[in-house]
C-alpha cells in the first residue's frame, strides 16, 4: 500500500482529510457567475479545472471542461483520464514548481456550492449485497426462500429513474404513492409511511459499448466510483411491485455524493468478491479483484438534533462487483453510454449493525431501533437527516468519498 | 369528424395516403450533408423544416431545428405547437400563396433517410391492455389469478432502456441472454429462443413536470405519438424477472416509427376509456376521452418472402391512457422531462386474432401460428420482418403513422 503522497495544499497532508493527493476527486461547483465549473477536491479546497481550462493551462481543450461537468471528459477515455490524473498529481504535489500558477485557482470547499458532477444519462439499480438479499427475502418469503433461484447466477437490477438523481444536500419531499393498508380493502393514495433509505455505492460508466463486453472490458470502462443513496417508499413497494418490479417507490430521489473518487484512487484497495457458491457462467466470471475495501457508515439525525451512527458496513462485503453488473447489463446488446450511473444495490454486511437499510435495521418495523438522542425509529420521520459516508482507509491517508446526505421533508399538502 | 382538408401537394389528397394535410407529422431526416434536418410528412413528400429555418422562413429562431430532432421545440410548449401547426396548416392548403416559397423544400419521402424524431430522454414500458395482462397472467397463472391485485387501481410499468430505442428499419440482432431451460439445472449464456415483438404505442412528453400531476395537465403534457415494437426475450425474461422485473430481455431494442403523429392530428378520434370495474382513485380518474380510435396490425414476413398480417388490433382497447400513466408516473414526485417516452403495453384485443404479441398469438409456443407462407411459427426466427402499421380512419382520410418495421438477424457468433 502507498502511503499518502504530499501536496503543497497543507490541508491535504492531514489523516483525517478525505481528499490527500491520493485521492484528487472529481467535482461541480456553482461558479459565483452562475455557471458550473469542473473542479478537483484537494484537502479543504476545490481546484477550479474549467477555469484553468479557459486559461490555457491543461494540454485538452477548454471545450471538454465548458459544461462543468465531467461527461465530455469521461468520453475521451482512460489514456486521458490517466494522463490527466498524472498531471494534476505532479503540479500538486509538495516541491512542484506549479504551486504559484495553480494556488489562484483554489477556493475553500466549505463555501462551494457542489453541484452533479456529471449528467446522469441512465440510471441502473442493482440488487447485489447476498445479506441484504437474503434479509429481505428473509423478511417476505422466510429464510429458507429468501434467495431467489436466480441470485446466485447473475446480478439482478432494474432500470431507475435518471432524473430522480439529485446531488448530496438536495432536500428529500416525503412521496404520495398507492398505499395498500393489510386491514383495507382497497388502496389509498397518501404519503408514504414507510419511507427508507438504501447505502450504496454507485458506478459511473465512462465508455460507451455497443453489445457485450467482458468483465475485464466492462472493468475497463468504469471511470470512477460515488455514494448512492437509493430513497425507498416501501409500503408503495410492496403494493406495486408485481409483476414488473419497483417503480414509483424508487423514483422520488436518489441522492449521490459530489465527488466521483476515480478508479485508480481505488486501485491500492482493490479486493476479490467472495467464494462463488454456484459457479458463475463465463461471462460473468471474475477477472480479478474488482471490488473495494471501502469503509461505510450511516448516520441518522432527527431534526436539530445529534446523529447517530446506524449502520457501518464494507463494500468489499458485495457478492457482484460493479464490472460484473456491467458485463451483465451488455450481455443482451443493451448499449451502455458515458454517465450511465450503476448502483451497487444495498449493502449490507452480516453483523445486525452492519444492514444498509431501515427495512432491515428495524426488521420491516418489528424492532425499533434505538438513537443516541433517546428516539426510536422504524422508518425515515420528517425532519430526519440521512448521511452517507465512505472511505478507503490506509495507515495514514485516506480516500473519502465526501457526504451523501439528505433531509426528508414532509408531504406535500 | 372533419373532412379531409386538401393541400397543393397532391398527393396528400388521396384516402390511402397516411399523411394528408389533417395529419402533419414531424420527423428527422439525414440531409446530403450528413447532418441531421427536422421535417414534416406531406403526402409523398417531406418538407424540410431545418432548412427552411435557417433560411428565415418561420416565425421561430433558426436554433430550435438546428439539432433535427424535435426536442426544442417540443420545450417550447403547447401554445407554440399550435402556432407552428396552424402556420402548416395554411402555407401547406390548396390555394396556399405559399406554395411557390415552399415547393423547393420538398423533397420524395421515398428516398429520405428517416432517423430517430426526438432524443430519448427516458423510456418507460407500461402493461395497461386489460386483455394483454388477462392473456399473459393466464399463461403462467392460470385465468383464475390472471390479473394482478393492483392490476385495476393503477397503470403497472416498469422503467426501459433509452439508450435501446432505435427508428424503424434498423436492424435488430438476436440477443444472448441467460436462460434457464425447464429439464436443467443450471442457466445457460445463450442465443434467445423466444424472441416475440410487442405492438405498443409511445406518447411523447412534450413539457416537464417537477411534482405531481393531474390527468388533464398529463395529457396537456404529452406531444403526440409513435408506434412502439417492444423486442421481447421471453425465455430471458422468465429467467431474471423476479423479484424487480424485466431487464435485459428488454434490453436489446425498442424499435419505432419514425413519425411524430401529433395530439391535434388525433384530436378526432378521441375515445373513452371502458368501464371501470373498481373506481379508480382521483388522481387517476378520467378526465375526458384520452384514448384514440387508431386501427393498428402487424405483418410478419419470414426472409423473402410474403407478409402475413397476423393481428389486427384496435388502441381504444387500452384499460389506461398516456395520460394515466404519465400522471402515475408522476405522483411520486418523479421528475418527467422533454423526451420523454411512455410504451403503452402491449395492445391486445379481445379476439384472438387481435392478440398484439407471438406470446399470446401461438399461447406461448403451444399453438403455431400458420402463414400465408405455409409455414408456422411460435416465435420470432432469423430473417423474420416484424411491421407495425397505425392509422385512425375516417370516411376521406386517415392519419397514418408510417411503418414500425424491423428485421431480426442471427445472433452474435
Amino acid at each position: 500500500m502507498t502511503g499518502r503522497l504530499d501536496s503543497w495544499v497543507a490541508s491535504a497532508n492531514t489523516p483525517e482529510t478525505d481528499f490527500p493527493l491520493n485521492n484528487l476527486p472529481y467535482g461541480t461547483m456553482r461558479h459565483e457567475s452562475g455557471q458550473l465549473h469542473a473542479c478537483v477536491a484537494i484537502g479543504d479546497q476545490a481546484l477550479d479545472v474549467t477555469a484553468m481550462a479557459k486559461d490555457g493551462f491543461l494540454d485538452l481543450p477548454e471545450e471538454v471542461f465548458r459544461s462543468g461537468v465531467w461527461n465530455d471528459f469521461m468520453a475521451l477515455g482512460p489514456k486521458t483520464w490517466q494522463s490527466f490524473r498524472d498531471y494534476l498529481s505532479g503540479a500538486l504535489s509538495a516541491g512542484s514548481d506549479q504551486k504559484e500558477r495553480l494556488a489562484p485557482y483554489l477556493s475553500p470547499l466549505e463555501t462551494a456550492r457542489l453541484e452533479l458532477p456529471f449528467t446522469v444519462t441512465e440510471y441502473t439499480d442493482f440488487y447485489s449485497s447476498r445479506h441484504h438479499a437474503f434479509n429481505v427475502g428473509s423478511l417476505f418469503r422466510g429464510p429458507e426462500n429468501a434467495l431467489p433461484p436466480n441470485w446466485l447466477h447473475m446480478p439482478i437490477g432494474y432500470n431507475g429513474r435518471a432524473s430522480s438523481v439529485v446531488v448530496s444536500g438536495t432536500d428529500i419531499v416525503r412521496p404520495h404513492g398507492q398505499l395498500k393498508r393489510p386491514d383495507e380493502e382497497m388502496p389509498v393514495f397518501a404519503p408514504s409511511e414507510r419511507f427508507d433509505f438504501e447505502l450504496e455505492l454507485g458506478a459511473i460508466v465512462g465508455q460507451p459499448s455497443s453489445g457485450p463486453v467482458s468483465v475485464q472490458q466492462a472493468d475497463d470502462m468504469i471511470f470512477g466510483y460515488v455514494l448512492l443513496n437509493d430513497w425507498s417508499a416501501r409500503d408503495i413497494q410492496a403494493w406495486e411491485y408485481q409483476p414488473l418490479g419497483p417503480f414509483q417507490a424508487k423514483a422520488t430521489a436518489t441522492t449521490i455524493s459530489p465527488w466521483i473518487v476515480t478508479k485508480d484512487a481505488l486501485e491500492p484497495f482493490r479486493t476479490s468478491t467472495p467464494a462463488r457458491e454456484k459457479a458463475l457462467l463465463p461471462h460473468l466470471r471474475d477477472a480479478g479483484p474488482m471490488l473495494y475495501d471501502i469503509k461505510l457508515e450511516v448516520g441518522l439525525a432527527p431534526m436539530a438534533r445529534a446523529e447517530t451512527v446506524i449502520s457501518r458496513t464494507n463494500y468489499s462485503q458485495m457478492y457482484y462487483s460493479a464490472a460484473q453488473q456491467l458485463a451483465h447489463h451488455a450481455s443482451s446488446g443493451c448499449p451502455m453510454r458515458v454517465g450511465d450511473l450503476l448502483g451497487s444495490g444495498t449493502i449490507s454486511g452480516p453483523r445486525e449493525d452492519s444492514r444498509g437499510s431501515l427495512l432491515e435495521l428495524s426488521w420491516s418495523g418489528q424492532q425499533p431501533l434505538s438513537l443516541t438522542t433517546g428516539e426510536t425509529r422504524t422508518f425515515l420521520e420528517d425532519g430526519d437527516t440521512v448521511t452517507l459516508r465512505g472511505a478507503a482507509v490506509a495507515a495514514d491517508h485516506r480516500i473519502g468519498f465526501g457526504e451523501c446526505r439528505g433531509t426528508l421533508r414532509p408531504a406535500r399538502a
